[in-house]
């Protein structure tokens, strides 16, 4: 156990150069490019990079994303400022989805099974009409199902059912959720 | 039910163009009036956009604040480094009160009953002597009573009693605040 | 009781031109060093300014280091993107850490038993081959065993057993931490 050293602790970077490219596009032009009425050619900047986005997402210029070719959103969908799209692995988002300010999405952890701690991947997936509330976390492999709802600043690390709400730290159960439209 | 999207979804949006102006005041001039000493310059900046502050507040060049005219802030308390002032709705915070650095104050959320997500605004009351520690979340219509310690990193969405010390997400009750003094 | 006003509170700042000259290097100089190739050069800044670390520390650009005079790192070890080093006490970390992106170690405190809120600091000490998972946070006083693993997001008051595993808010044993390699 004494001869593992973080040090030989080498993690595959694919797509390294584009990763770079689009990093420098993220902290510049598109932070510059503020206000609803850009969000369409904010939008073209992240298909150009590979996104899949119909025409109605709206993603605030203060999103971080990792790598837009990992993301898929869907339509009247919207990723609020400060947002933070860790997609190392793909996160596919539903159509008339919000993710509220300061949200993290982090599909990536370390395997602790071993010293040198090697990246894990896992795909996040947020339903359709599931609101995740200002603040909140959202860890690797996790599903949020259609219509769930994510209390501001919960940390989910498990599946949330459709239609239910969770809140908290780790997030649990409170209740479900009933529409009276 | 399925015919409810979120493009339909509008909110009032009052005192628009103020809002502009002030969002790029507090972005600029407000950020580079560092310092302890230009506390009296920031103070009478957000009293020209409508904060009540009386003479010794003092609120950090960092601390983003949505509406001062929804701002209230009693003698002798601070707002520190990073706070985050979501004042949508009334926010007033007592005399002798400390917001540490990284505290997000959030007064608005959204109506989950309703697929639309309207949005739903409540005030916000922190009592005087109060201290929010560091990167701590005061949810809507939450008051803070007199005295009363929110923990570190605490999310709060219930009232906390005068006196009292909260901590953890969601906040729970930890134990009765003693003076000693 | 009602005599005692916050604007009587005054703190001990040592150090305090110091504490400038670096804030400002931080901010600007130390920000501009991107990348993992420049980390010698930032280190090299770093131990200009007292900190105690080794040939091979990986500390990021975007890191917000408190006094780099009480941080003290082990060889091999990372500090990772928008870590934030409040080391108004000391802080030590081993060797073969790793504190991931956006954790926040917080030495200072205020003495909640006066009303004047008086700043406690307290040391924060982390093993070899701990991981501190994103977003974390370490309060004062608080020792990470060797091997520990704090999760995503926790909140950690009190110390954390060697080769365990917490996380939640207030942070909680989860598991024992096994080693397959």
């Amino acid at each position: 156990m004494e001869e593992i050293t973080l040090n030989k602790y080498s993690e595959v970077k694919p797509k390294f150069l584009k990763r770079i490219i689009w990093l420098i596009v993220n902290k510049t032009i598109f932070r510059c490019l503020v206000g609803d009425k850009l969000f369409a050619v904010r939008n073209a900047i992240l298909r150009m990079f590979g996104a899949q986005l119909p025409k109605r997402v709206l993603i605030y210029s203060s999103c971080d994303i990792y790598a837009p070719w990992n993301l898929k959103v869907g339509k009247f969908s919207c990723l609020g400022p400060h947002t933070e799209i860790y997609n190392k692995d793909r996160i596919v988002i539903g159509e008339n989805a919000v993710i509220s300010q300061g949200t993290y999405l982090c599909s990536a952890s370390h395997d602790i099974t071993s010293l040198l701690l090697p990246l894990v991947t896992k795909p996040i997936t947020i339903g359709n009409r599931a609101w995740v509330a200002a603040d909140a976390f959202i860890g690797p492999g996790v599903t949020i199902g259609e219509g769930a709802v994510v209390g501001a600043r919960a940390a989910v690390f498990r599946d949330v059912e459709p239609w239910t709400v969770v809140g908290g730290n780790p997030a649990k159960f409170i209740k479900a959720r009933e529409i009276k439209d």
